[in-house]
């Protein structure tokens, strides 16, 4: 096979370390997060029954589920039965049918890639990770606050300090539609409101037209979603709203943190009550997190509804912004201690110093493949390590090493226990 | 959609968060392990082109590949262009042919699920997790040695004592193939002697006779690989083991726990030179772990060999060994501090009390929906929440709360800061 076929299927990408460590930085800072505000861990498989996803996402989900012939075998039509996650969502409402003894409320939180044969684009990939919490069996508002607090906790654990959470409920979305004697075009609304960040009032007004809605209806809607107008019938969700809101700044959200916003649709079929997403808003890079209640997923498993409720942070997005802002910790330090290997006849001195290091605890190099000090010392350096350890004749007959501070230039001759010592106490943190 | 449809596919499972506080205590302590010798992060997408998996298996092998459907468009024949990842080290090889400015060696880590459409039986998924480290770009043995100390080290870490480290080499198999005037069935007797742990000398010598291989060349490959005659042109590949061996002494592996076997053969296609696998013998449960060096599956993407050695841990292999022997840590306690909701008049304050609580690290759930104090008590046990906190109106006015100890059924009225360091004090650890 020549370099030129060596590739990757579209819209895939591969992760190098500079680019993990960030990951795994920002990943164990929102598991801790998650951790804290009692939500267990759960995992489910990549593949769910393509009956189990189908349905459930509107149509144009459904077109970018990514399908997967039966048993491995390929080549034949109608062999699919199985299909790559599309969201974390569905997958805990199987869960939750498939386990009617679950207890209840469950908590739960699952950071893990989803699979949408989205068109690629600039930072759009086809794989890409989700970190949810939800929270299944309890109608309580004190959910929907939760998700607002933890996202809000999980956003300053990251260090942002500029960012809004939108509110809405998709009960006062429905009550707009019936104003406007359009209950039977609510899905068709709601995608068009759905696009007002990307294509403005002007945008929006041009998609309700073609969509059969009238120039008086459009008027009429954009009244109640500017505000300039009350919603019928939308009063005791929007109460609910402000509840929520109340009760998430006594969880600790500062005020300034949440906007009630009618304007608010979000994408996904299944929401059924209060919907929110968080935008940062400096710079005004869009969202990064969102969620809604979903009273009726799980019913659609089991025949019996039970209420849920979720938030999601886009791992992708979030790394990209903070890239961006310059926020990533400084997470390049992957080496404590690099040991070189002088000749053959200490080789085993060496090897023991590099045990002694790792044992207690410092991430320890050991040089590959021979070479001279000077070349030894030199990959050293490009590895980033603090120190280089060097275990000459002399070193290794006294069970002594040479610590050498590569930043200093400063060098010490110890015997191996102080020198770990040493080492340890200027370890830095990964 | 009525119950008895909602399943999963064939092989599949879900984790539920018992189950996965076991993983992560698992992975976290590889991980640890894997930092500690030196090895950064990778991340790979789950989906491959179809031409790189295909062909570095084995027959038996490439059948088990799950295939994926281009773009997600179902129907058509011929439209495979995917395909989930069946291993973490082809993966590997196809990123350092794809990256030629990457410093060698290079040393990565890699913990994620792989696919395979093997036929389920108990215990054995079609989706499972591997560990994987790897040095790409050296020849030294140390590199060997390096596998078998990372993988002992992780094992110790684990708590496994009673294991040992079988150690080959492809070239010794290959010398005894010669010996019996088998060069060019090679391949079929490493099939056969793979299965020797399974089905005995009777077998593998059925297996022989089957594949065309006299009387006389089954007795004489046996008598090389019970030692009870020398391996002509093994010697220098002998000699190299018996370096590796001592090698990874030096860097602290126990010498029991290593044994030169001359029936290792590893079943996959791509080891050129030595192999290992680590066997658990007391209970005897097989293999957790094995891998070897790979010369040339580089090559097979960029056109020129970069030299490769790795080693693979068995994440579910492990977990299971782990949860018969018992060895598995109390990871149970999910809940530090349980808060109760008296009334609405006092929910800001028992709010504000949680948010304390989870300032301070503390893992913190509210109760969600509720009832009477009672009731919400037992909740809180049957969370296994270590401590209680009621926030009464008499609380809420004092700005205190009664912190409840609840095996003991002990309980104080503390200041909220004092409560907070009081359960802080006795926090477990996750």
């Amino acid at each position: 096979m020549a370099k030129a076929d060596v590739f990757l299927p579209t819209g895939m990408r591969d992760l190098l370390p500079a680019q993990m460590r960030a990951r795994h930085w920002v990943i164990d800072t929102v598991r801790g997060v998650f951790a804290r505000y009692g939500f267990d861990p759960l995992e489910t498989p990549a593949l769910e029954r393509i009956e189990t996803l189908m349905g459930k996402y509107g149509d144009e989900g459904d077109k970018l589920i990514f399908k997967v012939l039966k048993r491995g075998e390929g080549g034949k039509a109608g062999e699919v039965d199985s299909a790559l996650r599309y969201d974390l969502t569905v997958p805990l409402a199987r869960v939750v049918a498939m386990n009617p003894g679950l207890a209840l409320p469950f908590k739960r939180y699952q950071i893990e890639p989803v699979w949408r044969a989205d068109r690629p684009q600039k930072g759009r990939f086809r794989q890409f990770h989700q970190c949810d919490v939800d929270i299944v069996g309890s109608e309580s508002p004190l959910c929907e606050a939760e998700c607002l607090a933890v996202v809000h906790d999980a956003l300053k654990a990251l260090g942002f300090t500029d960012f809004t959470i939108r509110l809405n409920d998709r009960r006062i979305l429905r009550a707009m539609a019936a104003a406007i004697g359009a209950e039977d075009r609510e899905g068709a609304m709601l995608t068009a409101i759905d696009k007002l960040d990307k294509i403005g009032r002007d945008g929006v007004t041009a998609e309700l037209r073609e969509r059969g809605f009238s120039e008086a209806q459009a008027e009429g809607l954009f009244a109640m979603l500017e505000g300039r107008a009350p919603v019928p019938g939308g009063e005791a969700a929007e109460a609910g709203l402000g509840e929520i809101r109340q009760m998430a700044e006594a969880l600790g959200v500062a005020p300034g943190h949440i906007a009630l916003d009618r304007t608010l649709a979000r994408g996904l079929d299944y929401y059924t009550g209060p919907v929110y997403e968080t935008v940062v808003t400096k710079p005004a890079i869009g969202s990064i997190s969102g969620g809604g209640r979903y009273d009726r997923l799980v019913g659609m498993f089991s025949g019996k509804d039970i209420p849920a409720v979720g938030v999601s942070l886009g791992l992708e997005r979030i790394l990209t912004v903070m890239e961006e802002l310059g926020m990533l910790p400084d997470v390049s330090a992957a080496v404590d201690v690099y040991v070189t290997v002088w000749d053959d006849a200490t080789r085993p001195a060496a090897l023991a110093a590099a045990a002694a290091f790792r044992a207690a605890g410092l991430r320890t190099e050991l040089h590959l493949g021979g070479g001279k000090p000077g070349k030894q010392l030199q990959a050293a350096e490009r590895r980033g390590a603090r120190f280089a350890a060097i275990v000459g004749p002399e070193e290794a007959a006294a069970g002594a090493v040479q610590l050498k501070t590569l930043a200093s230039r400063a060098q010490q001759t110890l015997p191996l226990a102080m020198a770990v010592i040493r080492a340890k106490s200027e370890r830095t943190e990964p």
